[in-house]
């Protein structure tokens, strides 16, 4: 618990690793991890994930943030997150019918390798409320039709907006709209059940086989307005062949699914992934 | 030199492993090697590949195409051809500047790994001239601009039609005519240097760096009027990160290119790929 | 119900895929899938799993394997077995703690994805009861300490043998004794934590740790007499850095454990693996 | 060339970042990447590799050094190495008979994807020298006998030892003694054509054909007077079939190996490996 990250961004200038680590050094903070990038020596956006240790971190973070911006942060123009692993990201999951990725998130959480706290599983379809149940995690049927989508979303965003730290879509077969996107106020994670941008859109694994390809894949990815668009956070593949009909391309994917899923959400949740314009830094 | 391989193609229909094994046994072949497949068990089409021994082939083979068109051929309305291992196929190259594929296939071929005799390599530059020469293969320069292009896909074709059983663009720079595909009177096996169908088209590396995909690839494929659509024979991919500019993207994905190509031209060497809609079957 | 499935293995000699094609034409069998190899094309040993549609199968599958006995069986003398998919194999699984190999297998057939009847699941811990039991499938929990050892290896029999026609050890951490292994009367298939054969024995991720290798991985095999070295069924790595610590290095194990002992008995209980000597042949 | 690389290693303690980084923005250095890991949080092992742009750095060097010994070094008893990108490192090969590790570092090269000055290629044999010629690089015949080994280890040394950063085994057939490897004076890294520590000595790739594992491998590692035993910089694998005989599980593990000595003998040339006991840090 007294283990914190610090995660910043700025435009790319001399000393900036230097002033971090200095300021650390001086608030007696020991640094235990560190990485680093930058996207170009000229002009470029610089990136930063520092683990450190700072003995009773819990009753310091606050005044530790103050003197960074006033310190550090204003003289680089720095975006900057402080966070603790004592207090792990608070998390929605969104599921239809296919428990695969849910069920992935709910194991690795339950057996402590993946750290968050799941708050609430919401669905369109009632149909996993009791494999849910056996976890002791809260379900919450809310229909979605044509014609109630906006209501639904409504419903959604009083469920999760300022409530959540994170949202993942776990094979959710809704597409949320930008409103929704706006207003629920923190990062949706979507899994796409193909290797993005091949096969953008629905019935991947169908085009997938009309087009003979020899891999399948799966792409993690951060929900944005521009639907299969946004960041991609990690993707990967399974090899297939000509044998593989449409159900066992299913099948295949949906194992690449859950452990792309479950190594996206992780990452986000240790503050190792970093947005810049429609790509990611993962540190 | 007494191996020889039947590869045949019909709709699928009861009896037709018992027939072709049959005909085999009573000529005298033992079978070492079988593969098979049927897109569907109702309706579908069939394929299969059987390698066999025979002593004797290379005088037998021609009494063995007649036997087998009247007993087993007609029969089941098939699409077959038996090959010896005795006669590799007579195989083009065409490349542009980039050297890898050209290499990876030059060095395999002399090594024993890769069975086929290389007739000639056809370049619309210079450059890679000295190379083939170490290793005692004609090389012929035929340069192509835009006025010039049908007058060099004529030299081209004088150069190879009737003359090859196969052509390999390896990063050969140009688009073939459909008219050149047509005349050229044997399949011609393309690398494109991306996961097709992402980033078809000119330049994927950099379309895959500005989408921020976390793998790349490439694709080896029949060249077909329609471009970078052809049916698809081999893909692999290579992880990548943030980290990798579009110049590391090029390293890393030539190394793909050269493997993947490298294997979808010794598949086809050894009978192993057969074509059905835009779908390859491999066995 | 009306697929069956022709395991065979004896010495490769000519004509016996023309025997078996023409004797399963002459009883209204349609092949649909066949694989085949043979270990060398002279004194080889020869293998063929040959998948088939016979209309009213379940009701002719004891006249076929008397007719093929005479017919074909004996002629070549062949090992042999008929298997219908109308009768799936009937599965125990052993675990002790972990529950990763366990669940993952549980639901894999609950998806409809691994086609097995799990009949019991034996742990020598209580642990898991509430976690199987939630699948409906009885938990059997048998104590065994270094002076129980032969007489829960009773127990375990008694329970087991002539009722099963496969055990699965998902990680249950005791060796079954050479008697056992005899008196279970089936195959039993162990996966061992580590890319076998390095690191045999215990405490394989520390083994690795210690050692600084680069992948790690997982062993499904035929548990044999000779601890960790019976034929290997399928294995698989998954790629470690110098920052993985030993827990880390368990946790990508268990991903890579689940996925290989999956397939390996995914390609048990569709009759797709054969052995020979001490490998074994997957068609 | 105003590219420069500090590699560091001392025992773990604070402060470390943030006096490297503050040295090098004093002395005017911009940090454009920068690599950081320590074995434990609590008296680990604490390695660093930063790469830094500074103007005029080739005539800067050697008063860096020696600020950097003084107002650094010391302080944290640190073993640590500036370098220039400026110069390359110069690198010896071994090697025998098998010409596809040597052909590849040499490719790879000669198109400028692996920063290394050649300086010489050192043979048992004589039957490369063309191939090694046609490269443009020098070309040593220094045969081996069980009588002439010392003499002949005294004949390599002669053209070694102080010559050459970095000595490359490409397959190099021979085992070198604790005295040469002592003696010659910088790292030695070695392919070895198995996945360490399964099948080490010789014949790899028949004991793992007897085995049937079903994945074979490469590991470049640095040689020790401990043969096969020391600290592992990169390992791969392929996956095999029991389809695949002796021969070609050489073939196919040649393109393994190939692969895996290239991309350490660049981590090595790019100053990213450093050994720590028995293992590698990668950064």
């Amino acid at each position: 618990s007294d283990i914190g990250r610090l995660s910043i961004q700025c435009a790319d200038q001399p000393g900036i690793v230097a002033a971090v680590a200095g300021f650390l050094a001086e608030h007696g903070a020991n640094i235990v991890e560190l990485g680093q990038f930058s996207t170009d020596s000229e002009n470029g956006e610089f990136f930063q994930r520092t683990v450190f240790h700072l003995a009773g971190l819990t009753d310091a973070l606050a005044d530790l943030e103050r003197d960074f911006a006033v310190q550090v942060g204003s003289r680089f123009a720095m975006k900057y997150t402080f966070t603790s692993t004592a207090t792990p990201k608070r998390v929605a999951i969104m599921v239809s019918k296919y428990d695969h990725c849910l069920l992935e998130l709910l194991w690795r959480n339950k057996r402590g390798d993946l750290d968050m706290e799941i708050t609430v599983v919401v669905s369109n379809h009632p149909d996993l409320e009791a494999d849910v149940a056996s976890f002791g995690i809260p379900f919450v049927y809310i229909p979605v039709t044509k014609d109630t989508k906006a209501e639904a979303e409504s419903a959604q965003l009083e469920l999760l907006a300022g409530k959540v730290d994170l949202v993942v879509m776990a094979r959710y077969m809704q597409i949320l709209s930008a409103g929704f996107l706006f207003n629920v106020g923190c990062p949706v994670i979507n899994i796409h059940h193909s290797f993005l941008p091949a096969f953008a859109g629905a019935g991947p694994y169908l085009k997938a086989k009309e087009r003979g390809v020899k891999l399948i894949g799966a792409t993690a990815h951060y929900a944005t307005a521009n639907l299969d668009e946004g960041p991609i956070i990690e993707q990967d593949v399974v090899r297939v062949s000509h044998r593989d009909g449409v159900g066992e391309l299913e099948r295949r994917g949906a194992e690449v699914e859950r452990s792309v899923l479950a190594r996206a959400v992780q990452w986000h949740c240790e503050d190792r992934v970093m947005t810049f314009g429609n790509s990611t830094t993962i540190l």
